[in-house]
C-alpha cells in the first residue's frame, strides 16, 4: 500500500516536524508514507477566501496520481470511528486499490472542488483543527488503522 | 476562569511535551490553567480492565475539587464544534461558573462512575486518540475558545 499526505503549506513548528517524523518510521513499517506540501497562497495579496481556495486547489491538483483513491479533509465531512476508518481502508484494499492520497487544505480549508471530486471526504473531528495537528490526527489514524488490520495490541 | 486538566499518566514523548508547553504559553494569557498527572495503573499487575480504570479513578477523584465543572472527555461522550465548546464555557462562566476541571483518562479510558458523575461527557473525536494526543487536541480547543470569546482572528 502507498499512502501519500498533501499539505497545504509546510510545517513550521519544531514540535509538529518531530511528531510527523516519529510517524512516518512507525508508520513505514507498513507501507511506504509520502508527505507531499503545496503552496499556501497569500490571504493579504488575494484578499478574497473562495480565490485563496482556488489557487490551492490548482497546486493540489497537480500533485494527485490518476488511480489514487482521494480522501479529502474537512470537518463537514464523514465522521468514522478509529475501526470503520481501518474497515474502510481494508475494503478498499480488497477491492484492489492499493494507492491513497489524503488532503489537508491550508488556513482556510480545502476549496469546494477538491472535496466533491475526492471519493471520501472525512472529519477527523467536528471540532476545527489547524492544518498543522490535523496532519498528526490523521497519522495517528492511519497508524492505529494497520495496528487494527494487523491485530496488534495497541494503546486505546 | 481557572482551567485544570487531568490526565492519567505522564506525557512521555518530548514532542508531546513541548508542544503542550507552547499550548500552556498561548492559553495563559487567558486564564490560569494547570496540568495535573494522576498515576497510571498497572494493566499487568490488575489484569483486569474495569479494576485498571476504577484504580485510576481513585487517583482522579482526589484531585477533582468543589465548586468545579467537571468535563470528562471520552469519544462516546457529546461532539460539539468549536464554536459550540466556545459557547458552552462562555455561558457557564455567565452562570456563575469559574472553575473547570477537564479529565483525560489513561490507555483504556475513564471509568464509568467518572463519566456518569461528570457534568459533561465530551467526545473530541469519534476516533480514538491516545492519551497524550487527545490533551494536545483539548488544548487547541480551549486555546481556539479563547479566541472565538474574544473575537480575536485566528487560523481556521
Amino acid at each position: 500500500m502507498k499512502i501519500k499526505i498533501i499539505t497545504v503549506g509546510k510545517t513550521r513548528k519544531n514540535h509538529w516536524q518531530l511528531a510527523e517524523q516519529d510517524y512516518l518510521k512507525r508508520i513505514q513499517r507498513y507501507c511506504e508514507l509520502q508527505f507531499i506540501f503545496t503552496k499556501e497562497a497569500s490571504q493579504e495579496t488575494l484578499r478574497n477566501d473562495a480565490l485563496v481556495k482556488e489557487t490551492e486547489a490548482i497546486e493540489i491538483r497537480k500533485k494527485i496520481e490518476a488511480g489514487e483513491f482521494v480522501i479529502a479533509l474537512d470537518q463537514r465531512g464523514k465522521t468514522l470511528s478509529s475501526e470503520e476508518l481501518a474497515e474502510f481502508l481494508q475494503d478498499k484494499t480488497v477491492q484492489g486499490r492499493s494507492r491513497f492520497c489524503f488532503i489537508i487544505g491550508g488556513p482556510l480549508g480545502l476549496s469546494p472542488e477538491i472535496c466533491q471530486q475526492a471519493d471520501l471526504v472525512l472529519a477527523l473531528s467536528k471540532m476545527t483543527l489547524p492544518h498543522e495537528l490535523a496532519k498528526i490526527v490523521l497519522l495517528e489514524q492511519i497508524y492505529r488503522a494497520f495496528t487494527i488490520m494487523h491485530g496488534e495490541k495497541y494503546h486505546k
